[in-house]
């Protein structure tokens, strides 16, 4: 794939599902509309217009169309699906106190963490009616299995974050949490409604968690090593808030016991002092963790690549590749 | 009925549905956990043993029994619309800034904000899992319905609150949304699984919601001329919290204007002085609204026993009667 051609994959994908995501868009401001609550649709455009590159529900009719879906409850799917992102980010905002998100001040800060909290409650179950509407128990079940993930791996996280125990393996349970989780719900949602078969629900599953996976691996690097006007981002921002992400658990496994100590005073405690980043940075160059977090990143996106191979050959399939590729693309 | 006789309906309740509330507290236990997250049930179990009457399960049960129900689903709907009710509990104490509920330090005291509102979409995300697993699409609509409402009702109360435009149709809408809406939902979901008839589910559900009315109208009542030693309550708390209830509404609704900037002042702009409070319960005495406010609450349990007339001649049916006389009876 040459990722500098002039359109990115999900560009693309959006210019082939152009018609159904005006249908989405559509369905998102309908159903976000409440006759005797206006503050929600104010809290919820603020961050549905604030954008993003709504690739959740590109997913899901992406997924729906591969199979030749010729119904609508894709389009419900996919708002479904950015329903619960949406009440996911709101949630978020309280959780981590933020200011910005997208380089745009955070709901909770314009309004109130009761707003951020009792909007997101109206997404959820906003998005569970719509789900509801499909008439698929299957779908309820993936959607509600998810959830579960997802929140499981909310409060995991909280717990985690500030660890020094953390291994990879909890780290890979809270990324599928607060990631992966939502990405493989929506291809899978999307073959399901469509009728593909088993195996290829489970591929559109293991496309979609590999993705979300390879995504949040690639974030948590750029954190560390990105170009903070492209990321809208400053370098270091999970060391300050005391993320435990997989630069940093890579490096605290390979620690001397002096090194230990500095992990546990700084993420463990808190405890930060000048120059405290700079070291940390050091630490993850001696022990090459940022080069092995981007071999991991890249490991998840040919998985992700690889189990489309079990799905048609179509256009939509060539662009979900892409996008795997576009994803990791970031850390070239 | 004679409500003093020495066990109260609901505990007559409890009794005759033992063995299955027994199934309904072990199923909550069991799906309570968290093998990664043990800060989950630490949460909950906190809300959960803090006890309450366990009313709403009690009425699933209830409603399922009336129609000689003898599969399981019962059980499942039971602890969904516990962890519904729990759910809406963590996320209350979070937007009211609750320091203490049931006599009991409030979970974002105890712990922190961000448990109270993760284990809560928690709480949320596992009740839906317990609901799909009865493969029931008409009980999953109306816990989606009942979901939306409840989550619209929060929204408006906090906007609504302090709001001196609030009528007594929006104070309604928001007690259907914090309390009737899970109560109907409740007993008609209960209804549904055992098969009971269009009818008899459309009186279900005006049971429970008639009984939401007037459980949530004689709460907003006591908080005026409760026994604060019996309820936990201070008096005037609603007032204090700048909380427009319907002894408020309908002082409002006839104040002089030198009475309405009184009100203006201390529930709309929450500037309140020493002795406001006793002048705000001049002014209630002066309209009667205390009479008025307890004349609704009776009518709503009138109005809950009236629906019980179409369903089954059945001891059930008994108990779910002097249930709406009893939440009342603490009025007397």
């Amino acid at each position: 794939m040459n990722i500098d051609t002039v359109t990115k994959p999900h560009e693309r994908l959006a210019e082939i599902l152009t018609g159904e995501m005006g249908a989405v868009n559509e369905l998102i401001r309908t159903r976000m509309a409440s006759e005797h609550a206006p503050r929600i649709p104010e809290v919820t455009a603020h961050l549905v217009e604030a954008g993003g590159k709504r690739l959740r529900p590109m997913l899901t009719l992406a997924a729906a169309r591969l199979f030749g879906y010729a119904g609508d409850h894709h389009v419900r799917l996919a708002a479904t699906v950015e329903f619960i992102h949406t009440a996911t980010l709101l949630h978020d905002d309280v959780v981590d106190e933020s200011a910005q998100r997208r380089g745009r001040p955070t709901a909770n800060l314009l309004w109130d963490n009761k707003s951020s909290v009792l909007v997101g409650d109206y997404l959820f179950s906003r998005s569970f009616q719509l789900m509801v509407e499909t008439g698929s128990l299957r779908v309820l079940d993936i959607l509600a299995n998810a959830s579960a993930t997802i929140a499981e791996g909310e409060v995991l996280q909280m717990t985690a974050a500030t660890d020094l125990g953390t291994t990879e393996a909890i780290y890979l349970q809270v990324v599928r949490g607060k990631t992966a989780a939502l990405f493989s719900a929506a291809t899978e949602v999307g073959g399901v409604i469509a009728g593909a078969t088993e195996e290829q629900v489970k591929a559109l599953y293991n496309y979609g968690d590999a993705m979300g996976i390879a995504f949040q691996i690639a974030d948590d690097l750029l954190d560390y090593q990105g170009d903070s006007a492209a990321t809208g981002k400053n370098v270091g921002d999970d060391f300050r808030e005391r993320k435990l992400t997989l630069p940093v658990i890579k490096a605290v496994a390979q620690a001397t016991p002096d090194e230990h100590a500095f992990w546990e005073r700084t993420i463990g405690r808190g405890r930060q002092e000048e120059g405290d980043l700079d070291h940390a940075l050091g630490l993850m160059a001696k022990y090459s963790t940022l080069e092995a977090t981007r071999a991991d990143a890249f490991g998840w996106a040919n998985k992700a690549k690889a189990s489309l191979e079990a799905l048609p050959d179509h256009e939509i399939r060539t662009l979900l590749c892409d996008l795997a590729d576009y994803v990791v693309s970031r850390l070239n």
